[in-house]
């Protein structure tokens, strides 16, 4: 935990805040943290900074936030679609997506993509939402990612997507992940990039996409490329392709 | 498991095979296969291509293999030094490092290493190579990374590696990613990449190198570099550096 996130719940009052869960925990048996301690702390969806431990009692830990300040949002903004995986894969994408910094995280019907995984309770936005806090005090951020649902391939991908982004759809940097591409990411995507340029990155199923959705993504605007010579898993593909662009961000 | 990978243990004659375990059930029901029908395989530390189904029974699977070629090593060289994490995080390592080509596997004692670790059952050999093989069959690779453990973190980096890179020497690039650190991998690592130039690279603990450990190996020839803007768990560090040595290669 490199960062306590903080809820709405968890408040008892102005800049109090009160946990009792494994975050308590946490701060009692892993920290060590007394009173009089300080630690690194992020409110969800808003300003982190740093708090005192008021008090630690068997049953929970009380603190007070001090100091707490807008973090600007990482560029460029990243948007994840990913083929709706197996709810064990799912939870490692969820702790990825967050704690890299990912913006709108959309969960696709594909042809590869068992039906039954929509049933899954991870789904459920509270049993998302404990992966997604996970990745984010991992990765010392607070904004959670926007997880969305969609289990019509075409619909999704002919009309939600150019909802979402009619107004960025001169600048989207569309990436579509594919081991069997010879251009390597600096081929597709603008070096030193353009950090004002949203990137959407589409990462397929364990077998990859069919030819269809290959060609339907193509067509809309979608640039394949290859992350490299392997065959990756989906939480680690993820993880490759943000690291990638973000060499190409920072170089 | 994209390559169903054979072992010694498994020969029952010239080119005869008989898998009993989970990767017989894989064939039987997931990928459905019977008795005629062709999958990829490999065998551990030698050649890979297809073999034909001989027979399927609820107690095991009988395959011939056909037409086996040995594949090119992976280039550069990676090799991987990670502070020894606990074994839930080394299995996931185990397995990313097999899957993405990694040759040698050090797991090294640090400041923040738990000793206890090192008593753990996991880094017996063959329960190491249980997760080594999950990789290598995601990843269509044969070669089993090596897998050494060092419990001396100073004797490791100042005699260890000098012998194990007396001949390389001079070609060597030693990378040490660093949060802290303003340089991005194009900045040390030269792109395009050379390829005939092996890589040694460190993964540090959970909570980082301390500096006397970073001092040390700067002192022997790490160059440090940023990942990127992130706190990453072990294992997505693993994914991620390797990720973008091979964007430098082939880019």
């Amino acid at each position: 935990m490199n960062l306590l996130i903080l809820t709405e719940n968890d408040a008892t009052g102005e800049h109090r805040y009160c946990i009792d869960d494994h975050r308590a925990d946490h701060i009692r048996n892993v920290l060590k943290l007394i009173s009089g301690d300080h630690l690194e702390v992020g409110l969800l969806n808003g300003p982190q900074g740093t708090a005192v431990v008021e008090g630690v009692s068997s049953d929970a830990v009380t603190i007070r936030t001090e100091q707490l300040e807008l973090v600007p949002e990482p560029v460029p903004i990243i948007d994840l679609i990913c083929a709706l995986p197996r709810p064990q894969t799912l939870r490692k994408v969820l702790v990825t997506s967050a704690m890299m910094g990912v913006r709108r995280l959309y969960l696709v019907r594909a042809n590869r993509v068992e039906k039954s995984y929509f049933q899954s309770p991870l789904l459920q936005p509270r049993n998302c939402e404990r992966y997604l806090i996970e990745g984010l005090s991992q990765g010392k951020l607070t904004r959670m990612p926007q997880v969305s649902v969609h289990d019509r391939f075409r619909r999704f991908f002919e009309d939600n997507l150019s909802e979402d982004y009619s107004e960025d759809s001169d600048s989207l940097c569309q990436l579509l992940p594919d081991p069997e591409c010879e251009t390597s990411l600096a081929g597709v995507y603008p070096c030193p990039a353009d950090s004002s340029r949203p990137v959407l990155l589409a990462i397929g199923p364990e077998g990859g996409w069919v030819p269809f959705e290959v060609e339907l993504m193509e067509r809309i605007g979608f640039q394949r490329f290859r992350i490299g010579r392997w065959m990756l898993r989906v939480e680690t593909a993820v993880a490759a392709a943000l690291a990638q662009i973000e060499l190409l961000r920072i170089q």
